[in-house]
């Protein structure tokens, strides 16, 4: 997916809500936002947001000296999200369709944005959680299963940090053994990383692998050789997430992607409202 | 008011709704853009937005080749905000205080906004009006008709084409010999120039001048030598709208700012919320 003009108010918005969040310092808000604007009017609008976002929270780990700004913050979605797993999981076993309660769950933890929205209200998220098991979900589940389970290599790509105990939950209803998660090779926003899929338990569970790259999303060019070998094998690949979709969506690989919509872009591009879980095969 | 720094991502923002109004031309809407951006990431926050609105406003007018790119939708909103003040005249005459509910009026009429919002809901516009007389009002109105009243010369700056119809509302009730009515010397977006004047009447009523300045507020240094003798020599000035709002409140000329409050910053400014109906002396 390319960069809609829309997105470039939105782009400006972001950039100034992720420096605020790694320091309060206004001079190095102020040199990020001039920043941020003067690479957004050059940029090229070909490429996809992921893109720019990438260049951008490389500028505030540069400009801060902290290489992981939202290490804290991860550890707290994953610690809060392990939490609500913990309570979700006797009701996936105890769902009249275990296998699309967990497919639900996993989409409803891509709540877990900071991205999107700087602030994320635990209150919100607790809801959105709750009510994802009864919305409305146009999706050809069954596809999605038998996708599932004829595949040898099923390649999924993970988003958020939080939102990976909710993937945990659905890679628990997959053929574990066939499964390999990647998650992003270096820090970027509030995305999933190895030390992530560690916290949650998920690299104890099944083969997890960074993907070589710290954009937020799945840029091909910059993900290393050994990440994109196991691309190029996989029989079926779940992606995970608005930045994941945004850099695939235009891919010839079988995906399945999975994802709240959060921005009207997205969801014009996957003809759905904001709002909306999607499940869509490529 | 200087610019603060979440006035940028909204000034992006309103550049694109503003281009995409006068053209569906692509290109210029990307080049538009590309130099807000560029304008926006080198600009002297320490200035208002109106003046970067200005400039985006001038560049728009140039590389479109049309000079008033607004004029129907002026004509459109001064037709409606006539026949609904129409309507309205005999609310005021029968109101408990008429002086109140003209004033309540002007203000309400300030929705009439083209450069926060690009397309105007008539039926919301017709509601928030319909409210406006007895939505909660924190002012000391009575403070008000005594500076009115006590006034040899009151000067009026208008802000919106539509509006205009509504501050003539609040003209009628006020000393009409003593007032001067300001409005921009030059088209941008849909603020009142000498023709909203005449199209909605006022120009029959009272002295109306244009302030020698294209800007969407009041840049005394822009503003022509005549307008800028007007509100030094004045014992009292209404500004009516954030535009002039966000250019003079610094100023230390006994100023009565009248407007209907539509974006977080100015409300922070004002120590209130968004939506709400703002009387206050400068």
């Amino acid at each position: 997916m390319k960069t809609f003009f829309d997105c470039l108010p939105c782009l400006v918005r972001q950039a100034l809500d992720s420096v605020r969040m790694v320091t309060d310092d206004e001079q190095t808000h102020e040199t990020i936002l001039r920043e941020v604007l003067q690479m957004a009017g050059a940029m090229d609008f070909g490429v996809p947001p992921a893109a720019m976002a990438q260049r951008l929270h490389r500028r505030i780990r540069e400009l801060t000296g902290i290489d992981d700004p939202y290490r804290e913050a991860k550890d707290r979605l994953n610690a809060r999200a392990m939490e609500l797993c913990e309570s979700l999981r006797p009701r996936i076993a105890g769902a009249a369709d275990p296998m699309e309660a967990a497919l639900r769950l996993a989409i409803a933890g891509n709540i877990m944005d900071l991205g999107v929205k700087t602030s994320l209200d635990d209150g919100h998220v607790c809801r959105s959680i709750e009510n994802c098991l009864n919305e409305p979900f146009e999706a050809d589940i069954g596809a999605f299963w038998e996708a599932m389970s004829g595949a040898e290599r099923i390649l999924y790509l993970a988003d958020n940090a939080g939102e990976i105990a909710f993937d945990r939950l659905l890679i628990e209803q997959l053929p574990r053994e066939k499964v390999t998660v990647a998650v992003r090779g270096g820090a970027v926003i509030n995305d999933a990383t190895l030390d992530d899929a560690e916290e949650v338990g998920l690299a104890d569970l099944v083969e997890v692998i960074g993907n070589g790259s710290d954009a937020p999303g799945t840029l091909l060019d910059d993900c290393s050789d050994g990440f994109c070998e196991r691309f190029a094998a996989a029989d079926v690949i779940l992606s995970k997430g608005q930045g994941n979709y945004e850099t695939l969506s235009e891919s010839a690989r079988p995906i399945w992607f999975l994802l709240r919509v959060k921005c009207p872009i997205i969801a014009r591009h996957l003809e759905t409202e904001v709002g909306r879980m999607v499940l869509r095969r490529s």
